[in-house]
């Protein structure tokens, strides 16, 4: 359920399960704009406080630039609530950063989630505070709120707790948040010892480490699985001080698991073509690939098995 | 000097040095096309066969995909032939590497330099297999000649040999060399020993190898120090049967060596500075940062002591 707190002198954050959604692609693999819509709106139905199209899940790097614009334009002009809203919009290069930041800003997204430029490796935090100080002074808007993607076992490019601080001291009401997708709890709680006290919001990358998350004093989470899954992960972000916490937890470690016995990405597409009873959701761009028929099966096999279910996804 | 080789049935194809071509930056952190412009005839009237602006030393992930395709344009506009360029056109995003690739072949380019898609992690050959061939049909033109930029230290997604093969046996014609960056001689070893009997070409990405990559059958290197020391580069590749080659060799080792000592790309813009006297040169965009002081004043000391020249650069 959608959530928010207002915090001193800056603008109402997120809180909650947020989906970085998805992408469908017709056959010649462009971009199917209304069968997006129709899973945000699912999405936003069903258990997300709000939704982060264009992340890693989103095969946003896949998307040109251009596509990632219009796209973003063509969701809210089809009546997705853009403060409901938080664009990836971090790119390597900092003019497209700024293009799309400034796009977030101006459609009135709830933030902004961003990748550090991530070509590069090895890049100092020097180099770093200096592509966001950019990034901020270029877009040269009070409305702008950037939440960090961390995720250096994709980006490998990430963001070191001094970086944070950092930034957080040079722009405290614009850099707001983070999503954590380090697969690493320790550095959750540490961002989160460190500077959840001047209100700044960590979101778990892993609905694995939301129950931990929250008794941390974390956000919520921004997690893949929430495309396919995200009432039982709102049911624990509403009930995670509840009895029945840790058997929340438990049933959706369960899910996780069966999702990533396979690539994850052509996995939730393989489980949105299942339920949805619509193969239109399989294409993936390359250099992913799609799962094969055998693959598809076992995964649905062991969703059933757990009784998975997704309620009112088809037409 | 410039030289090529017909191949059969194919285009003819790059031999020599080639300088991944630096680019400058105004102080605003925008591109300044004039001072590239004069860089890249100052590199082709001093060693460089042809050049590969847009690669990894070009800060290429850097820039938009807009300001991209801008500056080919405008470097081919002002005089620097399309038959010596090879600019890199690999993006994350199928569209964008489409749409850089034509503009490379609408051009008259000499060939496109891709990177493979590089933000996932751990993707299959088939994924990378399916991602070339997109480009290669999409841009469905028989003059379009891709080498392939391996360069496994940064892009972190590199071409195996399994696959390597498969693209050159499906596009014979269209995949005709590679830039191996790997740092790992065994590795170009084995790219030629497979493949440089069916007119394959590759480059050693340093000229520490040039060598021995044209021992083995090398077509030549494309490699960062180029931009600052093409003649002696040159002259190790048409003198490389000579008795003098060692020495050669070892001269360039030791310009390269002293490079080494800080991070390559601002180090190059440095050194730039210092011989055109001219500290425009020494913008880079974050992520990268310029060096200090007296990184450039040792840097610059150090290229001294090896009597380190370069002719004709100021003005």
């Amino acid at each position: 359920m959608s959530e928010s707190s207002p915090s001193p002198g800056g603008p109402r954050r997120l809180r909650g399960v947020l989906a970085p959604v998805l992408t469908p692609f017709h056959p010649d693999l462009s971009v199917d704009a209304r069968r997006l819509e129709r899973h945000c709106r699912w999405l936003l139905a069903h258990g997300c406080a709000a939704l982060a199209p264009f992340g890693t899940t989103s095969e946003a790097n896949s998307l040109s630039v251009d596509e990632r614009e219009r796209l973003l334009d063509a969701i809210v002009e089809h009546g997705v609530p853009a403060e409901r809203l938080l664009p990836g919009t971090g790119m390597c290069s900092l003019p497209d950063a700024v293009r799309l930041t400034r796009q977030a800003v101006r459609r009135g997204c709830a933030g902004a989630l961003m990748l550090p430029p991530f070509y590069y490796k090895g890049v100092s935090d020097d180099g770093l505070f200096r592509f966001f100080a950019e990034v901020v002074e270029r877009v040269g808007d009070d409305r702008l709120a950037i939440y960090l993607y961390h995720i250096p076992p994709i980006a490998q490019v990430g963001f070191s707790l001094k970086l944070v601080e950092r930034l957080l001291h040079a722009y405290p009401r614009t850099v707001v948040g983070m999503k954590d997708s380090s697969g690493d709890f320790g550095n959750t709680t540490a961002m989160l010892d460190a500077f959840a006290g001047e209100g700044f919001h960590v979101f778990v990358g892993s609905e694995r480490f939301l129950l931990g998350g929250m008794r941390a004093g974390g956000a919520g989470c921004i997690s893949a699985t929430a495309n396919v899954n995200p009432g039982g992960i709102d049911r624990l972000f509403r009930e995670w001080k509840s009895p029945d916490a840790e058997r929340l937890q438990t049933e959706l470690n369960a899910v996780r698991g069966a999702v990533e016995k396979v690539p994850v990405i052509p996995g939730l597409k393989a489980i949105m073509a299942h339920h949805a009873a619509d193969p239109g959701w399989l294409p993936v761009r390359p250099p992913l690939v799609e799962l094969a028929a055998a693959q598809r099966e076992a995964l649905v096999n062991d969703l059933a098995t757990l009784k998975f279910a997704m309620p009112d996804v088809r037409g």
